[in-house]
């Protein structure tokens, strides 16, 4: 990891909470929006950690009330034990993240399955990161969301209407693999980002990626106008999921979604959140063959997909756990240099001593 | 629909039912493969229709004890109430799914979401048909399995030892679309029967779809030794999420699983089968834009993503539904007039009338 610098945690959370309270955010919610941005670092997630989660605020949240600082999460009224949803009146997208998930283990605890769904909620940045913290503790678990912008165009169409609306599933195989599981993707083929940074590089994007102005695929990054889903028809019913689960929970139309300026007065521009997590005594039948245990069975069954000739395969989850462990063995968070500066000017105007490399 | 030949539903019914009885299966049992064959025809589904469920059966069903007529489920005690597991010691794999749907509903009722899991199980045939059923009643289903057969190879991999393991999706969209939405795909890129066909035709696989003996990619049907995930790492991950549901309920090794001979005395061999519902009003947050509804909110979002030129879309679950309709104008069920020669086949073994075209 030569390319990467070390900075301590604690030193990256000081600055991260700073800039989180600076912009009015509760202690609480800095310590969460704080927690989530370095686990994403510790974990090898470079597209949302800190400088992310900040600059996603910054384009689209608390200065312009599609995020608000200190907001109430209210409980909607339900004859339903076993579900909940919350109005999170657009508070910190990771503080509402984290409260749910733990709020579905709970129910899961009583019930076997439990559900969250948000509604006026503000983007949540790393969903693999809630689900991951799940299964860490022994829990599957799921969520989905509504991503701000429609980009996506639907599978034969012209016209991007849908999010890039991610899908993150955590299994608990720490016992199995020495990690948790998780599956964590977006339904596009590939990001935004990736497209400018295939720009910046002079690249051509892979085909089925995306299309041009006219809705004609193409492979020019310059030419991009909006992304195609992943897997043709099936990745698109994936991203379809993310709108259908929104709708119900109350999200608003996606092609105004993160477009206050764009919207009627009386149309939501929100996005909405799906958590969801089972027990796993809940599932079991209890009769695994050889006598193994569950979480024995769980190793057996991985063990025979990787075995014969694929042992090379890569688990979804496996480059997270090694960049974690190549964090936890340098003793710090890794970034690049370009992110130190990056972050130099983030300290510099809030007025706090900037971040340095071990 | 010129190819196709009429045959009245109930003469269908009555010929599928006895040869299901004719193999030791209960009324119950017949009546719910029966019904689940109908269906699968009714709504075009041309690969799951009662001569592959019957043809499944022969190969690896009754005759062989992957299947036993006349099993009785048992609920496995659990401490879970929105959860249930069942041992379906083999029975029916059918029968089993629409039980469990329903007892799904039952669950979802109570407790806005509920679960069925079930070991030791054998093909239910058409997953889409038992979440097009609930998703007609006005719920959001969902149905994973573990396939009969290791077909696919994980992504970055050379063995198969993964099955085409499909997920099933259903949603409540009647009152929007006119029919409900049903999202039914396996997870390899092509179906092994589609590879059957391309060779019989002289024709080509597309990219991705397979690999030859030595793990390598092809095109050319004649080499295929094993499929593909769709999608990339993305169907990959889509693929082992099953393998992983499986393998905590119960589930056997991907690689013996419908494989009795090759598997030790003490390792299973059988499917394990998922359920979910969610009942819409336990997602709902009740703040839908402009004094909408939740299915006036669903209907709106679902125009805006058909919209802005992607008219031509298709939704999933769109050609059965519009088969269907083609079904119920012609007042039965179509099969070509090989489909109908089969059929000719099967009452002649089992000594009752012919099935005749309209």
């Amino acid at each position: 990891m030569s390319d990467f610098l070390t900075v301590s945690r604690t030193a990256h959370d000081e600055l991260v909470t700073a800039a989180y309270q600076s912009r009015g955010f509760s202690a609480d919610e800095a310590a969460e929006g704080t927690k989530l941005a370095a686990e994403a670092a510790r974990h090898g997630i470079r597209t949302h950690h800190a400088l992310k989660a900040l600059h996603l605020d910054h384009l689209f949240g608390s200065a312009f009330g599609g995020c608000v600082p200190g907001a109430e999460i209210e409980v909607v009224k339900s004859r339903f034990p076993g579900s909940e949803t919350w109005n999170c009146n657009r508070k910190l997208g990771q503080s509402v993240a984290y409260r749910a998930i733990n709020r579905c283990i709970e129910l899961a605890d009583q019930f076997g399955i439990g559900q969250v769904s948000v509604d006026n909620a503000f983007h949540y940045l790393w969903g693999g990161g809630y689900v991951m913290e799940a299964a860490e503790r022994g829990y599957i678990a799921y969520t989905n969301c509504t991503s701000t912008l429609a980009e996506v165009v639907p599978f034969g169409g012209k016209f991007p209407t849908l999010g890039t609306n991610p899908h993150s599933w955590g299994f608990p195989t720490t016992e199995a693999l020495g990690f948790p599981l998780v599956s964590d993707w977006a339904t596009s083929t590939v990001a935004m980002g990736r497209v400018q940074a295939l720009k910046r590089e002079g690249k051509l994007l892979p085909d089925g990626a995306a299309v041009d102005k006219d809705g004609k695929p193409t492979n020019d990054p310059n030419e991009v106008a909006a992304l195609l889903p992943f897997g043709a028809h099936k990745g698109y019913a994936m991203c379809l999921l993310n709108e259908l689960y929104g709708s119900l929970i109350g999200g608003s139309l996606p092609t105004l979604r993160g477009r206050p300026a764009k919207a009627p007065e009386d149309e939501k521009t929100s996005s909405s959140f799906y958590f969801q997590v089972i027990h796993p005594d809940a599932i079991s039948g209890g009769a695994f063959a050889k006598g193994r245990d569950q979480m024995a069975n769980l190793k057996a069954v991985l063990d025979d997909v990787l075995g014969h000739g694929n042992e090379a395969c890569i688990v979804p989850g496996q480059f997270e756990a090694e960049a974690r462990k190549r964090s936890d063995a340098a003793g710090g968070l890794h970034f690049t240099a370009a992110e130190l500066a990056e972050f130099g000017e983030l300290a510099a105007e809030i007025g706090v001593a900037p971040l340095e490399a071990k």
